[in-house]
């Protein structure tokens, strides 16, 4: 069960200790040129050390491809690839081996499996979607040729949340603050708020918005693998995710159906929608509006204050965990939820080209 | 991409003016003895026509075993069933046949397929769901062997709220009242929050949450099919379901994470945790914790006033459907979220059978 | 495990003495005008007594189309599909009810799930394989629409072999005798063949060859799902198939790599090969040429005479089963061996859209 | 699709001059202590230059776990692995870089791609098995604990066939000779034959014998998943397969059906059948009978002879290639067949666990 996707398929691999994390990337039609530089820029975003607001692990995260690419191109074949672990410190974690921390999936894989790698979380480590990162990366520059951009956001972090929608901000400038929040004045905020947490050797989690444009008409499943329960299902796998919710969401409750209709227009641009509550898709499936969606993630659960909890032989145990932990995942995260984003929508894309003949 | 699940796989057919709604279930162990009775009681819970807050249209939605079943238990075979189609008016729906309802899936099936049967929505009509209340129904009687059980409630209808967790209330309450909802106090101002949208021609949303107890240490997968990814893609592809969110969900956010942690404890009962804001899982996996969580759901669509929209010739044209529809999904949707669920938890169930040999 | 195929994927139900047979077959693509006619003849080929030398047992055969299908074009919905069964001597088995018969699979059955529905032969009967004429007889009529044809024959019976090969037949001959064997005098000669088995109330096998013409050049997948890897996969999945091979198969095995390699040459129409051992299939995928296979059927088990075998508590029984059996299933195998190569054709059509974007 | 397996899943990737050869094993049950040196010693009996009969290519074959391993032992998570390419000639191909061996996968790649990797075959390559060969040799393990032992032999080279069942053969003495055939009087004629083909720089084919001894009652899915189904589907998709056959195979289509059955009798060891042409496998389940079957090899395509092709711009070319091949691929294929058996049969062994709850 570690395969995403029905036709672009990431099987991913790998340990936050072992040998390194990767994937094999099955399905990737032929002949696409890759541009390694934008798989190594994702992996930027997201790697540990890039900020003051993030762990102080130094990891390269250097990206290396195995097969399926040839003098540059896709080759039809699987693309394997490689991140190998640097810059490990295991025996940080010797201490850890039989304890199961809180809120960690110490116990479970225990339980589970009879055994597990407790070497840095061993593979319920998100270091495991760095294999999700450059598969996404690949993702976005397919979709890119067929006119689909995908950009995240840090929207909330903590009780910090910004007031605007998405229309109302200037994406592109994301990246211009170590948050990842398009808007300075929050931005600032928000990173307060994780230094606040760093200090108090505490976490604090938040929201992660996307957001699809140029998605075509016509991309989704009807039923079971409606677009955006694709989407759900994507973001719901990454690490400390509790939440999903797209178009209206959680508040569209709350607005009666003539409020929340979207009512199609004809324009100059060709069939719209006077509002988007819809977020892009009806019936499962894209209408050729904006696709977009929030993403709800708990406050991460390594704290590095003392913790009462048990060990392996069910004893009563304090903790107190020493290392280089993000006091917030977010910022980091936003690449994340861009890739998984990216690798539903490709999907969708190559299986709308099965709806005729 | 009409089938849902991963070793309990249900297939769906049908539309609403079809001939009628079924599915295939394979991959059902041999050897259960179905209680047709428990499964016809769950069709009665989503039926229309079941009291003054509904849709008044009358199906008795009886189903029919057309195979796998026999001196009745289940033989490992698969399992046919169909539920055949009555009291439709088709023919109210002869003025919507070239129009695109706001809002609905008219718009995108046209563009994806190139057709559509207009009739009642046809493949996209919330009557599909018929075939998961079947499946699910059988998967509820497989969990109970192991002590699983599943209970949905309405907590939300429009704006309101009831204040209380599940753990505060009576489930076995939920049936007691036409809403759905356990608490009887709530229940009537939610009742009269949905005859007040009846009145006005228009339809009203809100939350239903799902609530599994009893399930074991060790289901669900540990990355991409983390038991709560597996739950939200469930709960996503039914019909007007806006977000998901389990356990601390979206609040979980604003907490700090020496807050969030659930601490383990030893019990006469074995390993507990004293708060449960991981709904029951972590890292993926049920930790033996009670798994909850919420479904948000829009207003439905399908308003019995004018509205503008489009023709399929892209011409401005009002509309004002008449028949015989729902203010508010959410009673008749419980049994559709326990359906789901129980989908889900019982293909974890099998899967975890694999985890070891 | 009751699905085939990859895009264009049936899954099918049902028992040879339950309420039908039948399936749902997802992932055709809409706006396929299906002729029904075309359908209703390939289930008239395989359908029991319609010649002498078949069982004389009177089954109409007639489709039921249940979703998908409106207006009498695909919908891109799940096509659903039911044979109801009829003239069903149930009461016929009440004696083999505790029985094992020898070479078929009730003992397996048993073993396997600890219960089976005995009633001839319940879900091992081959009258399951109608679904798979009817899903066949769809992929037939998209093949035809990409200048795909298919065409089976059956070049054996018992020892008499048919000594030609498919390019020295006129194949359009095939349905002019009840044999299935398009060259006259070997017909006869197999039809006496089969009427002396009946006549010892024995049985007996034989070889079907099937010929795909039109196969474009790219269809296969390199490594596990070769073209002839699914294939062989489909022909093996039939009742009472023994072996499979393509092209040059077992023969090949004793030709030297000069005498076998099929040289290119270009000709008016394109690049072509001057032999065609390969039987149209290099690495896998198909290079444009005719793809040829035979399918290896053992005598069936079902024996109108005294045999010794074991009953349920493992004790010795003599059987002497009475009954409509056919003494050779190779003549209404036909029409399912080229269903079967449809389905596989089909969906490799359809993956062969996702080889590049 | 370079996945294969419905619940041990191997994912394979790589190509012969690229960086490697590898794969992911995702569904591989936890706590399996591996045995490195029996996976390295099917690498051995693969590996090119072990005897004078192979290509004397060196490659050492070692294979690199990179994950979903801890000490020693396997967790439930992937296990990626990989055997890193050395001793590549890859300029050796340049003169073939525009050019479609015949009966090669060059032009059908090429079409279906619009490129390919033309080191070597690329992914073509029959190097690509190392892969099939690692993840064989950890099912093998896994199936050995419940009692099933699988073991290959070459029964035919060119004309020579081996005249004696496995039954008549003591399968021990397999790896006494360097032809792989238990029988040393017959592998002295068949190491005649090769070397033969070798001088006149052709090459010759044959046939492989596997068998499965220890497999229970009961595995197999009795519909389109049929042991023997699966079988032949991995088989076929062994580079150089021309058919496959089990039980009685091609042969027994000339029996009678009173002559093919296997008689059921009660023994000391429980229910056994007098004979075996079911090759162990009755409707599509095993019987708990012996499981063998025959692969047949075309003679491989490359000659290191002159021969006429054409090349990509369909100029007529004549091409004379030099280099290190193999005269016969049977030798080193036994522990492809026997890998490709251990990788049906872990499956079928983990699905049968899902037979009944």
């Amino acid at each position: 069960m570690n395969t995403f996707g029905k036709i672009f398929r990431l099987t991913s691999f790998g340990e936050s200790h072992g040998r390194g994390i990767g994937g094999i990337i099955d399905g990737c039609p032929a002949g696409i040129e890759l541009d390694i530089d934008l798989i190594q820029k994702d992996l930027a975003r997201r790697k540990p050390g890039q900020s003051k607001i993030t762990t102080q692990r130094k990891e390269p995260d250097h990206v290396e491809f195995l097969s399926g690419v040839f003098e540059g191109k896709t080759q039809g074949t699987p693309i394997a690839f490689a991140i190998w672990n640097r810059d490990q410190h295991s025996k940080d974690y010797n201490d850890l081996k039989d304890v199961f921390r809180p809120s960690h999936a110490d116990y479970t894989y225990t339980k589970k499996y009879g055994t597990r790698d407790h070497r840095g979380g061993g593979r319920s480590s998100a270091r495991e979607t760095i294999a999700r990162v450059v598969a996404g990366a690949i993702a976005k520059q397919i979709l890119a040729k067929v006119g689909v951009q995908i950009q995240a956001y840090v929207s909330q972090v903590g009780e910090i949340k910004l007031p605007k929608s998405y229309k109302e901000l200037n994406l592109a400038l994301t990246e211009e603050n170590i948050v990842r929040c398009p808007d300075q004045e929050y931005a600032e905020k928000m990173i307060a708020r994780i230094e606040e947490a760093g200090r108090n050797h505490d976490t604090v989690g938040g929201l992660i918005t996307g957001v699809a444009t140029g998605v075509p008409v016509g991309w989704g499943e009807p039923v079971f693998n409606k677009l955006h329960a694709d989407l759900g299902f994507a973001m719901l796998g990454i690490n400390a995710v509790k939440g999903f919710e797209y178009g209206s969401g959680f508040d569209g409750t709350k607005l009666s159906g003539s409020e929340h209709n979207d009512i199609f227009v004809k324009t100059e641009d060709g069939v719209k929608t006077k509002t988007n509550h819809s977020g892009g898709i009806q019936g499962g499936i894209s209408n050729g509006e904006d696709v977009y969606f929030n993403v709800a993630f708990k406050p991460i659960a390594t704290l590095l204050k003392e913790q009462q909890t048990i060990d392996k032989n069910e004893n009563d145990i304090t903790i107190n965990p020493k290392g280089r932990h993000d006091p917030c995942v977010l910022p980091r995260a936003v690449p994340i939820v861009e890739a998984m984003a990216a690798l539903v929508l490709v999907d969708h894309y190559l299986l709308s080209k099965l709806n005729t003949i």
